[in-house]
């Protein structure tokens, strides 16, 4: 029987004998890698953080302690320690349990996160509650060296002085980020690795331990001996330049020590940040040697390397496109936020690595930078995930489209994404896009599509989005039509109707679209009219008029809010040109769609063929 | 004849013998202070970087260099100098100068700006465009000390060694951010300048000056002594252990001082910070006693602190309301970035100092900061102009709705703002705040309104926000009912009409919504039905429906972008339901509005009593 299944509860763990730990971590290891493996997650990082989340549950007591992870990547063994062992084959499946950390599935979950860089100002609001509320407890955020780069992280170390608080930050720097340690402060961050200070001070800190006798407060003994630590401490860390005080760096596997040290920073009652440096995959060889693939995997992904050629998908078709374009002009530079990798730019990497830059998770500055490029002379194209790009709206709409700038905004995995669930769908972007004035938004039905819509974008010279989803771009949906591009802001009628109604899609849904006409077809009924917007803005207005007046009833389908969406829009045209057509909006409903596969996630929204045309069968 | 007059461009004045130069500012400081003083504006921001202008002007070549200043309250004096002299008296005028730079407004504006912290991201962009188009100038960023200590600029400072490019950012430290320092960074800059080796490298960069031969690079000089200027700087100062050099501080307000180190930095080819000590509001006496105060002035205002008891305005009304609020619950909080005096935080901040946090111009912190307090168990209320409130949406959505916290925002200066223009409306905050599910978001007619909403959206403890304009508030806009607070999500209808139309108004627009019932009154036309709507979400679609089938035409009027906005939704209703009246959509435009004051830019906008019902009065 493995240790895992006699431990009862996470208070069991404290009382193990240390020796088997080692053992438990490779039973934790296991388990994450084979329900990885069928389910898809985020695997390496939280294989790097095995022995750290054991140790943090050694020393601190989650009930009463508050334990932020930051983005949520290194969670998985909390999850199984603390309370959700039996559960975690269901990781990421509908009605599971979720891939990041969730307040409403467990008490032992003190911040819901997905988005990188939260832990840190979350914490701090902790730690502020607590004093305010006289309560007594530790507060801890655990955050990696990828998301600790980026301006909301900070923001609020920058924040930790005024606060006036204690919490402790554990850095868990696996020196990756998402793909590979990017900016000025991860070399910084490196060199204190080598500075032969640290090794004297975690002998000094061991020591204290050891000589501590019964009773007395490691507080004391601290603060007795302050100057000696002080002067231990390399002077001018940035982090003690910013009123934390550094303890580090320590070996993040090193349970022995970690133990020691997490027991320490208990009773050191100020601001601290403890640095461990871990290795990305620990534990299970194909993720050591190669964790940026190991980041994030796919579920039925788990032969990836072994499987056959996969269906070109959308971050290989938009960035192939890209590349094509950029071999025709030198100004085209490439950009993105830690997401070489997801948004398939390796290639264009490869081929001009100095025409394409990795800011690091930073999408703030990744979308002004992309706007001094572009007001510089260059023409940036700029590859981030819908739900990512929700951190740089402002930049878009201050820095970007204000100004007119020439910049390419490709929004990956915009609509609903499946697994991550709700903190990682792109829902907002088509609503929230189409108010910034001066900003085009287009989503393209296929490959085709995409490419005559990147090729036009770019020929314009304008502020630019388009959005796409993740998974598998169709090659054409309406092959064998010799295809030629539209105009830029037309729609497209891809069929006539019989019928007296009319489908109006853009993106994502020109398939559902089709696969409706399909089915009224097969089924004897009227049958629509499909339109492919192709654009929210500029929109085709003339096309739509057309359809609003001649159709009964005109569904609009769209992978997005609904609440702010283009068919309101669309539906208020109705309204304003008095065209008399009822209009019928099909797309996300108002609240947050959990993690399923994306197939669970569009049935959920009713966003099914037959369903739709069994909800409007009767009004044909 | 004054020095200015006299100076044909900005190229003469480097020939300015250099005794002239005090004169010339104090020129351009009496011209500042006369036209801010008529037209408002960011006087003491203007005032202190002056001198740091006029070096600029002399070393580097505005029309070849890039000259980024960030925010643009620096930019003053740049525009005097630079080529708009004669149009300076129309600062901030309908038709004049903006309050910012504009690339429209002159070949010497390099990066529009408004919002913080752009600049570096900005200056880099231009450097790594410079680098890979081959072309040969210098890129300076001027940011003041609050703007850098925000995350976008964090983020780009971590971007600069990766870029692999040269930049110079000159640090504009006047230790004030907008009203106090705050933050770790602040105090160990502040700690910077006491360190005496900068006193000797000082020293050490003039004698180079001095000492330099004919012909000799100054390149050379310096790195023939490279090790001579490492070890004269402290080792491990953040921006070195970032691979940007350090070189100061030195006085922001000693022109001979200065030129000599921008001329240094010209030939330094490495990414560079000088840290420039000024002093805000520098030469004018009231400015630089009370430079809070000074800041950002209003027009007509400028003799603020003589004049009488100004009407209450919505910041006022606002951080009242919440102060009683707060005497009653403990838990109470309030929040704000940077912006503690133009949102009236003061006397809460006085009162209770242990509840009143300012985070700095850091939004996104601000609102996780927030979440974090609300999953504490405190109830934070959150301050912040709904512009800046852009940089947080993320964190609005991801953070705080989606986990149901407790928090309230207050979006102040929502709708159009007036002087400072386009970037400063906040256009946007109920077109992208009502997609974001969960989030309750309303916005008050009168003061008495903002009680009853404040007070309920506390009781009920769920993410809310409340949006209200710039100016001042009315204490009750219908007074002598013996007013009832309506229920959570109710409008109210303020008066039945006698025609076949009615309005539905929400916050600012509920006075116009008024203006016109009595207009049509005097005119004798059919009166409308005057409804409130009080609130964008949940959305009293009860009252909505009743209206749009009572009435033929139903007028929306809201002080946003009309794309995306509450009308769009409540006109797709009406074509949802069938209700068959027409819906009219009054708001703003699909295109950015420049600075003028409000009532010229609610005119541009057709937000007009005269003009609506002039617009409406046939189909009536």
């Amino acid at each position: 029987m493995r240790i895992l299944e006699k431990l009862k509860g996470y208070e069991e763990l404290r009382a193990l004998p240390k020796e088997l730990l080692p053992r438990l971590c490779e039973e934790v290891r296991e388990l994450m890698v084979s329900v990885v493996e069928k389910n898809g997650g985020h695997l390496a990082s939280s294989l790097g953080a095995v022995e750290l989340v054991v140790s943090i549950l050694r020393v601190f007591d989650p009930r009463k302690d508050r334990i932020i992870f930051d983005v949520g990547h290194q969670a998985y063994a909390y999850k199984i320690l603390t309370d959700r062992l039996d559960r975690f084959p269901s990781l990421r499946l509908s009605g599971g349990l979720s891939g990041f950390p969730k307040r409403r599935e467990s008490p032992f979950d003190h911040f819901d996160v997905g988005h990188s860089s939260t832990s840190i100002s979350a914490a701090l609001g902790y730690a502020k509650a607590r004093d305010l509320l006289g309560q007594d407890h530790e507060v801890v955020a655990v955050i990696g060296d990828g998301a600790l780069y980026n301006g909301l992280a900070m923001e609020a170390l920058n924040n930790v002085k005024e606060t006036n608080t204690r919490l402790t930050v554990l850095f868990n720097d696996n020196s990756m980020s998402i793909s590979q340690p990017v900016g000025g402060l991860a070399d910084y961050l490196a060199r204190l690795g080598v500075n032969p200070y640290y090794k004297r001070f975690k002998e000094y800190v061991k020591e204290q331990c050891r000589k501590r006798q019964k009773g007395e407060r490691i507080e004391d003994l601290l603060s007795r001996s302050k100057t000696r630590v002080k002067s231990l401490l390399q002077p001018n860390n940035i982090f003690e330049g910013l009123g934390i005080s550094y303890w580090g760096p320590f070996d993040g596997h090193d349970m022995d020590e970690m133990v020691e040290i997490l027991g320490l920073s208990r009773f050191y009652g100020q601001p601290l940040l403890v640095h461990l440096r871990t290795k990305k995959g620990k534990g299970y060889a194909p993720a050591e040697e190669n964790p940026t693939l190991y980041h994030g995997i796919s579920p039925r992904k788990a032969d990836l390397g072994h499987s056959g050629q996969p269906e070109q998908g959308w971050s290989e078709t938009i960035s192939g496109a890209v590349t094509r374009l950029a071999e025709n002009d030198d100004r085209i530079v490439c950009l993105t936020a830690a997401m070489k990798d997801g948004t398939k730019l390796n290639g264009f990497s490869k081929r001009w690595p100095n025409r394409c830059f990795d800011v690091g998770i930073a999408e703030g500055h990744l979308l002004t930078y992309a706007a001094g490029l572009a007001a510089g002379g260059l023409r940036p194209f700029v590859f981030i995930y819908s739900t990512f790009l929700q951190r740089a709206m402002d930049q878009l709409l201050h820095d970007i489209a204000m100004q007119d700038l020439p910049v390419v905004i490709l929004a990956d995995r915009a609509g609903l994404v499946g697994e991550d669930g709700e903190t990682h769908h792109g829902l907002v972007d088509l609503c929230w896009g189409r108010v910034i004035p001066g900003l085009s938004l287009m989503a393209p039905r296929d490959a085709e599509e995409a490419e005559f819509m990147l090729a036009e974008a770019h020929r314009r010279g304008k502020p630019a989005m388009i959005r796409f989803p993740r998974g598998p771009a169709p090659r054409s949906l309406t092959p064998g039509q010799g295809r030629k591009p539209c105009g830029w802001g037309e729609a497209e009628t891809l069929i006539e109707g019989t019928g007296d109604w009319a489908i109006l899609a853009i993106g994502k849904t020109v398939p559902l679209a089709l696969e409706i006409h399909a089915l009224s077809r097969s089924m004897g009924l009227p049958e629509p009219t499909v339109v492919d917007l192709r654009f929210a803005e500029p929109a085709d207005w003339d096309s739509i008029d057309l359809q609003l007046s001649k159709n009964r009833t005109v569904c609009v389908l769209e992978d997005g809010f609904l609440k702010g969406g283009f068919g309101e829009a669309v539906s208020a045209r109705a309204n304003e040109t008095g065209a008399g057509s009822r209009v019928l909006r099909y797309g996300v409903p108002d609240r947050y769609i959990p993690h399923s596969t994306v197939e669970e996630q569009w049935q959920a929204c009713g966003l099914v063929a037959g369903k739709i045309l069994e909800g409007i069968r009767e009004s044909l």
